[in-house]
């Protein structure tokens, strides 16, 4: 059901107008005429109005506004499917009662560092092992990362350490090689409206964790994971990791209150990023219990062994025993809350 | 100490005459000449410059830029005060291990309703109860309070449950009467920056409750604080209650990571409004919960028990049994992070 | 006409519940059972369902949303006044052809240097004095303003000069004091929603310029305009000062688009502050050229004689030989836009 | 020249640490040792020191904050290169004292309403044609683009009229036949941090329009550019478009203040798309005009013939006698700016 207000003083004629191109699409419309304005409500199955239908009506004369009712995004939507969406990754459940933790540096510097990262951060209890290989830089003159060979330092510390590896794709043409390496591809929050990049993992058949953009309503978030469900894939994880506001004592500003809205919306898991979330490692375990506390179904932690070398983000990498310490933490609010770690 | 960026080709003459200008201030200067730029280390106690001479400075040719290094709050800060401020209201403390939970509805909207309330929290176990007299209404065709009215409502109220009363004040001409009647003085939203409510509330022998402005970054709410405590009244306890941003699934975005912010610039205590910052009432308890593991001192939740009656905020209060169910929820919550409710 | 949205799922009960609370006040209920959702609207003068009837329909069991389609406000509205508003000043319109310019300090600071600069700014073409004898200030340890004798002096250049003074109000108890010396009383952008003190100045007999809060939307702004003219005011200039967002390049970001937008929904004038919009001397200039070309009914700017030894923003004011150099430059700007200097 | 900020009370070792690590680089260093603060001054060209290096300072114990003060971007900066830059396309100028009309409909859609729209806006003075042939579009289920067919119908329309065309690219596989067609290659706002796609461009031989992304800071804007150029694609125009606020009363918030911020900062051209700003055709007008009085060196339009059945963005496409107006409108606020159409 979708509705449309026409302005005050709309013809007869550029109502009829409407009315008319609505019932050739097949649906039927109810007429409301106020002393003040006319709304036409639309009955049927308008989610086969297409966005481009709804712009042009919303375009027409005489219309004020379009108001759409239905959820614009269908197999990522609760009413779509009522129970929780669980991936299996590796043997380990993301979106079931136990809460994993994915851990590791921001981007995979070299062999050694990674494997000792990766050693420290399983022994912490983390269940997955992050790293990225292909890094979004915002200078052209900044570590662009490994590429490949950061791909093959993960594939070796999951050897090693048995955590699956998340890592991220910049590019459609790294999809192939990429996949062959890693557990869960993720989808940074520069590339949540890269279209093209969601159309690509969608075709993969890799569970992908999509982070939300740096100013995406949790609206448009949903409709990237319906990019990427659209082509089949339906393991896709949510990731809170902050947005971008006028505040400037964080980083970003981590909304967690779109855990719980995100739970009532959708049955995809729920993930959050605390360390992007706000920028600065004494920040990191208050916000990593509240995002546990507020519901969310995993959480991704920058840690880093030496956090001063740290090719980036180091200012918000946890140092190993600060991880460790986390998790013991952590233990008792996700049992308070009907979780565990 | 602060810092004077230079413009490129400033002109000895331009630099000249900033220096004197800080020197007959009483302030030493550090010229450091780059190869591009050149700055102006100012040494010794550059909070006697004010704002004026601040502004001043960075409207002299030559200037580009002034970077203030010294926090311009100084009364509200940690190096002022180590330890934590904790306020006693009636025999309950704000700002200790205990975390204290202030209930009530919006509005003060009569007397059966108001004590209905205050009885129904009181035994959920809150520790005050919240109430509007006087209500800033975006609309001057609403609701705006019963005023004095509503305040013997509520000073019935706690005559009847022992709780004390948190109240708003919107108008210096009101305090006389305000003072007089409750226990705790809320400064909202809207009048963070007013500031001769401000002074008029530093004035007063009573705790006050600043909230956080829509659109406040956390050193002005500080200096908000700070205005209050020059007058006199160190009682101030800070409360977040969600910010403006794009997004519109909640009615605000509850800003949690301003909780560990706060904690380690000010020695204030700090309260969450998880009502007003996500509007929803299926949201107040996840949100709740995840202010205190994000290490809240207190919480104030509406709480009516005919929401759909209320006349202001009714989708966002919570009714008694649920607020009850919270408050239990809370507990293990709470110890999870070594608190109590 | 409002619509109100169910929830997918609504029972007849509920349904029934909300029909019956409208019928009550006199409305009418168009029932539109679409095969997802059922959309209720309502027929008859929404207007009288105030806020809270809103709101508690918005928190009743079933309900989704609630869409308003009226605009709150009337006496702002085109609807309400479809031709243009122009107030008069002291000979001066303001919302006419004639674009009128107010230039002056941000504060009073002294008889000789705002004699100084009413001098300038009235040779130099503006039609008002602008300049703060109260001044709101981030700091309490800032200069505050010289109170009444600040609007002594202006009320002296006034003399001088021929030129009516525009002042900003903070307090209501300043009211009285104020009135007698100005012609136009400013509300400033931390005030706007500084209900009381709307309503105050609503009951004064003097032309009310009332600034764009920091995070307001135009739609609160309006609101606020109805404030005071539901109290019989109904000279209200709508000033348009920049809104906060993430960009820091600029003090604020000066949403130009509001004024076209404002023209369109309500038949007060529009002014436009391009200094606190950008808050940097060198682009004023361009940004005082496109408010004109945007369709602005008057500018506020500031101008100071010694910008570097301007108590408060001096950062952003013009010198008088760039506001005479603007001035000049902005006349062509009107005569390309049908409007004149 | 950079600072670093050290935290009250950073040891000895610290200090040596910092200052140590910044020898090894080859930089000299200025201490200044206040009496609450130590602030490193650095020395040198610390254009050298990467983002990299200035994260791990950032996260070594002791600092508090690293302020940098020169900009990140060199090959953009006015100070690289100090005269404006001019490109030029097809004998067109863009970046010179003319200002040229780029106008066109959102999306191709097919060759008859292509080559209408493309006559009717080359007619009305427009010199270029933009249309897009791959759309990014927040929903899978809409009209993505014709792809190739779309870019044979621009070069077709472009053979007609001689109007060279500017049309988007959202994939780097799309590179060589995009380049084949097109005159301008587009990378709209959700791909202005896609640093793939903008290396991929910037080994192109054609002239790039990078739209600015929604939530992106003007720096951040200007390293988007400088990703371009690093590859050796000097021939970069900058279009502003509309950030995202918290108003809705517009589709984006225009940032016209970017405009005099952009040619202060940078060499290269500052276009303007007034329709992506405000998304309602009534306001384009107005914000077109003060685009040019702020000193844009070209627009962007959208037009369609029949805004009513546009595949996308209807409601805010202007319809080609509106354009056609609009043009003879601009000319003489051009003219008054010293700039002609």
């Amino acid at each position: 059901m979708d509705i449309i207000v026409l302005r005050q003083g709309a013809t007869e004629e550029e109502i009829r107008h409407i009315v008319k191109r609505l019932e050739s699409r097949g649906l039927k419309v109810n007429l409301s005429q106020g002393t003040e304005r006319t709304i036409i409500g639309v009955i049927g199955d308008t989610s086969k109005v297409t966005e481009e239908e709804e712009d042009a009506i919303r375009a027409a004369d005489g219309v004020e506004n379009v108001v759409r009712i239905l959820k614009p995004y269908k197999l990522a939507s609760r009413e779509f499917k009522k129970e929780n969406t669980e991936i299996s990754v590796g043997g380990t459940i993301v979106g079931g009662k136990k809460i994993p933790i994915m851990a590791g540096p921001c981007a995979v510097e070299n062999r050694t560092i990674l494997t000792g990262i990766a050693e420290k951060v399983q022994a912490a209890g983390a269940s997955f092992l992050r790293g990225g290989a292909y890094k979004p830089r915002t200078s052209p003159y900044s570590f662009q990362g490994l590429g490949e060979e950061g791909l093959r330092y993960l594939a070796e510390a999951r050897e090693k350490t048995g955590l699956p590896v998340v890592t991220e794709i910049m590019d459609p043409r790294d999809l192939d090689v990429i996949v062959q390496y890693c557990d869960i591809i993720q989808i940074g929050a520069r590339n949540m409206q890269n279209f093209r990049l969601l159309l690509e993992v969608g075709s993969a058949n890799k569970p992908v964790l999509l982070k939300r953009g740096l100013s995406s309503t949790i609206k448009e978030w949903l409709m990237s994971a319906e990019y990427i469900m659209s082509r089949g894939n339906h393991n896709v994880m949510l990731c809170e990791r902050g947005i971008r506001t006028f505040e400037t004592a964080t980083r970003n500003t981590l909304d967690l209150s779109a855990v719980p809205v995100l739970k009532q919306l959708t049955h995809l898991p729920v993930v959050v990023d605390p360390s992007h979330g706000v920028g600065k490692r004494s920040l990191v375990a208050p916000m990593a219990k509240a995002a546990v506390a507020a519901g969310a179904d995993a959480l991704i932690i920058e840690v880093h062994t030496n956090p001063e070398e740290a090719m980036s983000d180091g200012e918000q990498s946890l140092k190993p025993e600060e991880f460790e310490k986390l998790i013991v933490e952590l233990r008792p609010v996700a049992e308070a809350v009907g979780r565990e770690i």
